[in-house]
């Protein structure tokens, strides 16, 4: 029986477990793989404070070798579903059952693909989901923004800044993003819109050096087919959280809801990160929620009357 | 006239820097001192994730070099005020007033001191205000927690699972906390309380290694001096948020408020750090609450319909 098991070994995960054992818990982390959430996929990060440029792979070993360090227990292991039994929370898992006495739910979550062909081919090398972390790489450079909801149009307004020209591209005649925010769009002056269209493939240079080119579309009424010059590719077609195996209560996208405490609607189990109804998808957000999920966890171990055997 | 004014250069002020700089806004950090926030005092910090230990002195060297390395400007001076022109805000500094459209307060929160001989001479040698922090480095030690409340409970418990003992030591012969913490307390065999009791000075070793060894108690009821040998004091008699300047809704205590996006009560003035009314003073905490105040402040300058000039 562990004090707390985490699922999830990203930063959220972690951190979590970081401050879980030296609050003296004694705590496991799951993992489903050896990559540590979706900054690892990331080539470049420069907006964690204290290391100003490192390659998303580096920072999540740090991120591992400082847990173990302290520590944190890991197991690489798929995690089927959760239960109650009592106060004792039992995960199931595909090598068998785990016990303890809480649980943090840290499984991240995922941006929606386009699934066309050279999208997962040039991730990091010029295509992005987020402009607040890669935006910096394209000064000057002409990128095109994908979507035409509210993260589009906020993360195409902070591109036209930095970009020499953006353009928005999305599938309807009009957007889906606050009118606030369309009207600063349409007055912006570097960015056009291209309404009605869709990609069908991102192509890019091959060789040692591969960057993005250029992206191919078609008009959805005219069925046309044109190609647009771009360095970036920036894609907001959602966000799917990675929040199947746990049945607590979830909003319309399947974030798990949270306290401010980040518990859920079940006593005993946290959620931190990326899974839950957070208001930034950013790494010093999944840390702070990972530290405050292990600090209320030890709250509520505390609380509980009697120690669970 | 600045996009954003961040007034303190701890964690939460150049977090806020370095992501709004990356947003593309003209950022100015406003630092009181040399000395970046609390963290700077610390001597080790072991739970910034990725930086295992670390001085908090070269942690902050990091921050800075980080934020300064992005453009975030900073100058030395003392805030006096702020207020509000219609959608202008205007800072005044002793070395005169400096405009903004949009303004950030990461001013941080300082412990209460018990004002005590010795307190401060040991400060990181033994003395001690968060045992999250801190905890880890009493393993098998003998501690002493000042103070009744919630958090000195809390942190006691905390500490009970590190340390071979823990002394609660506190003014009257009850404790503040909150029943459940009391239970856990009292029924935790290596807690001793001593009641009716404060500290009148923290005694330590001299030379090369400075560290504490005793405290000096005294008895309110029956004015007896006692010592009481300890290798760290953990001291909790509140926390003051350095919340002066600004004029806008604060808790009783002196936290300024905020909306989930870390507005106050004043459109276009947000709060981050130890200085709001957060649920924890951790390092994780600031560095979050800076990213997010910046990404908020950036959505309500995208906002606002005319620039202000």
């Amino acid at each position: 029986m562990y004090d707390l098991i985490i699922i999830g070994g990203g930063p959220a995960g972690l951190t979590a477990g970081v401050y879980a054992v030296r609050s003296g818990l004694d705590t496991l982390v799951l993992e489903r793989s050896e990559i540590g959430g979706q900054i690892a996929l990331a080539d470049i990060v420069e907006n964690y404070p204290g290391l100003p440029s490192i390659s998303g792979v580096e920072l999540m070993e740090k991120y591992r070798s400082h847990a173990q360090g302290v520590g944190v227990k890991t197991k690489i292991t798929d995690v089927l579903s959760i239960r109650s039994e009592g106060a004792k929370k039992i995960v199931s898992t595909d090598s068998g059952e785990l016990e303890s006495r809480a649980i943090i739910i840290a499984t991240g979550a995922n941006p929606k693909h386009l699934n066309v062909p050279g999208e997962r081919e040039y991730v990091s090398k010029g295509v992005s989901y987020c402009a607040l972390c890669d935006g910096p790489f394209f000064r000057n450079k002409t990128v095109a923004v994908i979507g035409g909801g509210n993260s589009a149009i906020t993360d195409a307004l902070l591109l036209s800044r930095i970009a020499r020209k953006v353009y928005i591209v999305h599938r309807r005649d009009r957007l889906r993003a606050t009118k606030i925010l369309q009207d600063r769009a349409f007055t912006t002056s570097n960015i056009e819109f291209i309404f009605n269209s869709c990609v069908t493939e991102i192509v890019g240079s091959r060789g040692e050096i591969r960057r993005v080119e250029k992206i191919i579309l078609k008009n959805l009424k005219s069925e046309e087919i044109s190609e647009l010059a771009a360095d970036g590719v920036f894609i907001y077609v959602g966000i799917h959280p990675n929040t199947e195996i746990v049945n607590v209560e979830k909003d319309q996208e399947g974030f798990i809801k949270t306290s401010p405490s980040l518990e859920t609607s079940e006593k005993g189990i946290y959620a931190a990160g990326d899974c839950r109804d957070t208001n930034i998808w950013q790494l010093v957000a999944a840390v702070r929620d990972g530290a405050l999920a292990a600090i209320a966890a030890n709250e509520y171990l505390e609380s509980l009357n009697e120690q669970i055997k």
